[in-house]
């Protein structure tokens, strides 16, 4: 493409990021090449340093560069209230929210009976283990509203029934949705869980 | 975001380059963090060894890891044709249709009045020196067809006239292309330039 290999395969390895094709890659490319000392090199060094730094929480799955991530060890966090997600992502969604003030699960994906995951390739053993050893009073079913997301979910609850509260994020209409723009299930779940104002 | 200050800083980074967002870096730093030997350390490796090489072809304006770029160093490319065009992806986008055997000039941009870019701040001036010194018999003006690029398209032929044959891209319907999802523009540029079979 370039005719010069390091920068073509610098390309190639661009083009394999999700979000980026061929042609976003090159861009990206010459972009960061016309920035070198705003962008290009402090992204080769940042990378080098996750690289080398990054790793799973022991406890909860979560990615940080310490064994134990920094919720997991903030004394802070442990209200007795565990919220389980699906991934990493869906942590740091979490965390975004910043309405969440005790610890996570991290999952790591959800029952699939097509793709063969069965709760031992989950953290679902882990979790059980959590209730007990940190003494956990109510968990958060923060799974996705998508047949596995709420199949992993009545899993997850069957486990744990009488062992600790579980709950799970209301559904409803999204802050600043509009009524018309929303599915038939979001409108008729929202209805269905009306509030007294 | 994630709690973490590398991982932020590069999440932060990935979001500033063309074609990904928050929410994309986020995904993407994920995805690199997940795949560490496969990717992240290669892509780390790569833009560390490009930011050490990059740079501008002093002869043509192509970036390439060395002062005078392949296709400039190569003398298979000294035919007498010279290709000028917008930007460096422009080029490599030539590059890729494998038709053209000569040698390039990057302009790097088009004349604006608008933004204040005339002739000094591009390079016509080399250009109109290269066309003496490499002997110089045609200049094949690859420009975008859009107003800017035709308008410096118009200049550069306006310096050249008698001293070079001067051509440019043809107009006409894309291959794989199908009329009715044509602009007007095109259907009629494809028309008056219609061949006999």
């Amino acid at each position: 493409m370039s005719s010069n290999r390091d920068i073509d395969a610098l390309i190639e390895l661009m083009a394999k990021l999700p979000g980026l094709g061929p042609r976003s890659a090159r861009r990206a490319v010459l972009h960061l090449i016309a920035k070198r000392e705003l962008q290009l090199i402090p992204l080769a060094d940042l990378m080098q340093r996750v690289a080398a730094s990054a790793r799973e929480c022991l406890n909860c799955g979560n990615i940080g560069t310490t064994d134990i991530c920094d919720i997991c060890a903030s004394e802070k966090r442990a209200n007795g209230q565990l919220c389980v997600v699906e991934d990493v992502a869906d942590l740091w969604a979490m965390e975004r929210g910043r309405a969440f003030k005790g610890r996570y699960h991290v999952l790591g994906g959800t029952l699939s009976a097509l793709d063969q995951i069965g709760p031992e390739q989950l953290r679902i053993p882990q979790l059980v283990n959590r209730v007990e050893a940190e003494g956990i009073s109510e968990i958060v079913l923060a799974l996705n509203a998508t047949v596995d997301g709420q199949t992993t979910a009545h899993y997850i609850a069957d486990q744990l029934e009488g062992r600790v509260t579980l709950t799970s994020l209301a559904q409803g209409v999204p802050i600043g949705g509009e009524l018309d723009y929303l599915d038939d299930g979001t409108i008729s779940a929202a209805l269905n869980a009306r509030k007294t104002l």
